[in-house]
């Protein structure tokens, strides 16, 4: 097993350092390809679809995990789109960021290039195989993908198009490649597969994310949770607080850029949060002691509570006397991630802005809007809570990293 | 020890909260009170290191090692001047390196801010102690430093004067911490410290380097090889190839940034190579069997010869038919540190520049430029060979990561 998967990240390899170079028409015109592929072999698709999802119950897989495995026609329509999509972005490779001159002549330029080979490891949604190769093929990078044994023939047959692809466009076949061990052996393997993955991305749960961190040798973006706080200060616009809230937690509860936690600044609280209560229809609240004290009705929220990340409809909530205690609560608690606070005091929302530690802080918004998409780029490979290489959502920029091409005419080091 | 180690994460954590939003003012005025007690306190800070020099000399340090532990009046002075050059730097944090408005109205801005708490693992040389600390400093960060057990009174010294002048400054003295057990259970709990360093920088030997690969759980920046080539183009100004390569090899042998491995192109290898051998008087060559058919003096190279990084008077030549050649000669045996080519021909320069996948690529330069003086970035706490974050010499910004701020007026998402 080792010595194969060796193999295939060293076909990667191979494959990055020629699609690395690769002009932005022939990278367009395979995203385009594979997406009309996709399409057009649907049958194909949704048959060795219906037997991962049909191995997949018979083994007393759950509702919600057969749901995200399962393809429709909807589901690949919505995979070609977004295929299409990164084909009208534009490409980030080549863009020179930065340069100067040296006093002795020498010109130094920062230009845009690929990271080389990225592994992705995720669980059992097929669409993340085509949206990371697709991501990754526009960014000139080779992809190594490793799913997971539910959505095995699934990956296999999207894999496919996606070479085929890149086959009629002239560009390598190994720029996009399938790890087809799904065995927990080969999973360790792959995160150690160091000088052939120059970036790994894990898009899963918390116990995915703890096997990167255990096992990982290569350099690695850790997509992580998100406990988002909704701070509402003294100076808030109460409708638009209520508003921002019951968006923030309820449009797509499940997702990581929903609230998991309200924070009410006291002297507004007991206007404040029976407005919250009704607004949250449908959705169960735990509370500190100020907050029952002021909603008597509902439960106790632990310490074990605030530090949850629900993904469901479920929020915790805390009265807070001030900015600052708001401020450090969300530094004990939050993951950061996302956190809003709702004012209408320029300097409580430039307070929380500074010193709040988040990747996306958010002032009379929704935390919601922290996505690639939303946030105007395009699309993304994942949301990052760590501070090195990319903060918040990945879009084409962050697959690529900065090259110094330095230009001199004979000068030497004195 | 565990426990101690955790409770000095949990100081320099929050110390980095207050540090993150210091004015630049105070953040100078505390680098420039430490590099003045440095220098006031010189012989106290000189008697510390005695005891170091001592100790170590007794359990059999060798010369080349004790050398490198070894302050002197003019060491310390050295160490004062850079913390006074790193004051005078711009400082980094607040720039927006972005922003756009998005159609629903929310204005997007991406913010630089410090990256939280640098994490230093380093062998014996106790003026990295103030270096990474004065770097970190200034753009914002918390340092815990971990340096070796031959350097601890030394480092001891050294770190009490900078948290002196921290606090002189108003800023929290836990922004520069000392990890003082040294043990190796220590080193890998440090590197385990999640939650509390956001970045690891490692500087040293290999061992460390694979200590980290192996052990580190929190994000790391590695310090790697620099098995750096210079290719003499068939195109090339032999005078100046033969100026070059005696400058990269010969000017400072024992660095990351000297080359390593020699490529001539056949077309001139017979006028260039001799030329080459008298450039490099007292570097002993070990060469291919065409170089040899030149050179018939000269060792032979092994594969494993082209492969190391000597840091040493030795010189790896090998004779290639092409300039595809010689970047494939790279792609296998170079390590992703600095390149360079010697050239009057633009199409080979360009394809150099594009298909060699370094840190740092070079055009008619010595690999000696590759440093974060020489390329104008007023200092370095390291030369990354990884791709994530940062990629050749890390600087000021190197030090920090960018931060979404997003203003809006209520929008919420449909």
């Amino acid at each position: 097993m080792g010595a194969s998967l060796r193999a295939l990240g060293q076909k990667a390899k191979a494959a990055s350092r020629e699609i690395a170079t690769a002009g932005t028409a022939a990278k367009d015109s395979a995203l385009l390809e594979a997406a009309d592929l996709i399409e057009q072999r649907s049958d194909w698709l949704l048959s060795a679809n219906a037997a991962d999802v049909d191995r997949s119950r018979g083994s007393g897989m759950g509702a919600t995990q057969i749901d995200r495995l399962g393809l429709s026609e909807a589901r690949l329509a919505a995979m070609a789109a977004a295929l299409r999509q990164v084909a009208s972005l534009p490409d980030p490779v080549g863009e020179v960021a930065g340069g100067w001159r040296r006093p002795n002549g020498l010109r130094v330029e920062q230009v845009r290039v690929p990271l080389g080979v990225v592994g992705v490891i995720y669980e059992n949604r097929p669409n993340v195989t085509s949206d990371a190769a697709g991501l990754c093929l526009k960014s000139g990078n080779a992809t190594m993908l490793r799913g997971s044994s539910s959505a095995i023939e699934s990956n296999r047959a999207i894999v496919s198009c996606l070479r085929e692809a890149l086959g009629k466009a002239g560009l390598p076949e190994d720029a996009v490649t399938l790890v087809e061990d799904t065995s927990h052996e080969a999973a360790v393997e792959f995160m150690r597969l160091d000088g052939m993955i120059d970036c790994l991305i894990p898009r899963g749960g918390p116990s995915l994310i703890a096997s990167v961190r255990e096992n990982a040798t290569v350099p690695a973006v850790i997509d992580g949770d998100g406990n988002c706080h909704v701070y509402v200060d003294k100076a808030a616009d109460i409708e638009m607080a209520v508003s921002i809230m019951a968006n923030a937690k309820m449009q797509r509860p499940g997702v990581c850029n929903a609230a998991e936690s309200l924070l009410v600044h006291a002297d507004i609280a007991a206007d404040v949060l029976p407005r919250m209560r009704s607004a949250l229809d449908g959705v169960e609240l735990l509370g500190d002691e100020r907050t029952r004290a002021i909603l008597p009705g509902i439960a106790v929220a632990t310490d074990e509570d605030f530090a949850t990340e629900f993904l469901d409809l479920k929020l915790s909530v805390a009265v807070v006397g001030d900015l600052s205690s708001a401020i450090a609560h969300i530094a004990r608690y939050g993951t950061g991630h996302s956190e809003a606070i709702i004012t209408e005091d320029l300097r409580a929302a430039e307070r929380f802005c500074n010193e709040v530690d988040a990747a996306a802080v958010l002032v009379n918004a929704s935390t919601r809007f922290v996505d690639g998409g939303e946030l105007g780029l395009g699309a993304e490979i994942g949301i990052s809570t760590q501070k090195l290489h990319a903060r918040g959502p990945m879009g084409l920029r962050e697959l690529t990293c900065l090259k110094y091409v330095v230009r001199g005419d004979g000068q030497i080091r004195q």
